[in-house]
């Protein structure tokens, strides 16, 4: 395979979505382009990330393949993109090249790992409400939330979008400005350090999409570009 | 009590010209305005803090009311502050509500203390100097004397205003551009830390005034907008 | 002595451009000018530091002087030099008096030290290319490599300036646009925390030359205003 990218920033960002969540992964390069479902380490959360062929401005991909990537690793050297520069990848002895072309030409290749874990389904669930919200508007909930306690409360329904927190320190309530779809109000506490591993990449001007029902797990959804990213967050479920 | 002010970073600065001094303290809440008194932990330092009733656009206090506050807790909350938001304040439960009215509505909740510190008194000094100098200036002197040691001389007189300070590394002698009102020259040395934390939530543009008496405590004195900053310090005494 | 440079800042920008790679050394006050020589700590690199007399708005200089000084301790005041300061220097009673005019009046004093080390001189190498690069363009790539390996392999000649580094998470590989006068290819590698020592303090506008020859120390050079900073650095020697 021989794939390019108009701008390794964009890849950057794609990467960096995957890599605060999980740290290994099967990349999976097909004919209609590239994808990746893959469970963080303690299996609370899921990520589903796909970008079509059309977002690349060179595709040459003869036949499926599964890229075993360290994505910290990738993510490094990813950071170290600069503006205005291509980037091409392709795999060869076991390797993945990474060619950043631009005023000079820089090549870093990084090993292939033979990870094992098949393809993951994703969770099928019935969810009782649609909240659209900014995703810079979310990431700064998720700010003030932090002073307040490790877990937050998302509450979606008739009357409107709130987040909720009780710590010791401070109770905090919030009215969050959201285009909400309901078909029941839903209610569920999730942990605010993976909201925020999931958030932490959305575009401050792009919106993410969340999918509620009552102590159910949540999905969250956002585009970076063309490129589709899809979470999973089991919640916690208080005691009665 | 129910107050708001217009600005709620105006409340945050003037917490943080607070809180880099003491950590808890009672704030008063009366018909006219809202002040505090309150001793360093070291009892090395004191600060006088009062915002007049006006400084509020909307202030409706039925009877007085003293609240104990941490206000390490307090500026935590402010801190997440945003532009053009306004923040009411209201006391109910034995807990402070803070509410952050802008394009989203966010509350916080904080827990009041039951402190028993009465109001202290503000020492009476017949100081010799009155020096007025700019905000700005004055803390880039306090990092110029970092470097040096952790004590600062103060002289000021019909020659001038004039820092010094005596290290190992280095000595420094610094004449500052300043108003200078002299009865009598004084000398006093200083903590360098204890003056770094009162002069640090002064704006950069705004004065900061000296009271100076040899070997004498210092009187600063500053404003941000219309609350009132007052600190005393205690001078070390040098041998003679 | 008393010599006064015009912009403080350009007196801060020579100095760190020695600290990053020596602590200590000695400064000789010619009639001519200013210079340095002097090895880092692990006598594995050289600096070589000079400044012609043009480069002081005030030159007196009676009899030559030997300052012995440490960098660090200089550097820390040097970087108290604000805009549209002036810098004047002094000897007296075995101190460096460092007078920064500017708003206010503000004067630092700082031990010399009594270090013996005579002069040092420059490694006389024949060298095979010379690759002029730019300063900028060079501390990118320094930055690059910094995440695959602590060496760097330099290598230039007919077909242009080449960088390469392995590691075990990554090997990189850069052609660095760059002018190249060759009389035969060289190549050699260097522990990249030196050449970062080295390079820091380059302006990212101006250009480092560098002189190679295989398996020799390379030679390095840049301008800061009108100070030149030569450096020399001993290579790895890789097994056969």
């Amino acid at each position: 395979m021989e794939i390019t990218v108009e701008d390794a920033k964009f890849w950057k960002n794609c990467i960096d979505a995957v890599v605060n969540l999980i740290d290994e992964g099967i990349l999976e390069v097909k004919a209609d382009g590239v994808s990746l479902k893959a469970m963080d380490p303690s299996q609370i959360a899921m990520v589903a990330f796909s970008v079509p062929k059309k977002a690349f401005v060179e595709y040459k991909v003869e036949e499926s393949e599964k890229l075993g990537l360290n994505f910290e690793n990738l993510a490094k050297f990813l950071s170290r993109a600069r503006e205005k520069e291509k980037l091409k990848m392709e795999s060869a002895d076991n390797r993945l090249g990474l060619d950043f072309i631009g005023t000079s030409n820089r090549s870093f290749t990084i090993p292939l790992l033979d990870l094992s874990a098949g393809p993951q389904k994703e969770p099928k669930i019935d969810f009782d409400v649609t909240v659209k919200v900014n995703g810079g508007a979310f990431k700064e909930i998720l700010r003030d939330a932090t002073l307040v306690s490790s877990h937050l409360v998302l509450e979606a329904g008739s009357k409107g979008f709130f987040v909720e927190a009780k710590g010791d320190a401070a109770d905090m309530r919030e009215a969050v400005e959201a285009e909400v779809d309901a078909k029941k109000d839903a209610r569920a506490t999730f942990p605010l350090q993976f909201l925020d591993d999931i958030a932490r990449a959305c575009p401050s001007d792009a919106n993410i999409t969340l999918y509620l029902k009552t102590n159910a797990p949540i999905k969250m959804e956002y585009a970076i570009g063309d490129a589709s990213l899809v979470y999973y967050l089991a919640p916690r479920i208080e005691p009665a």
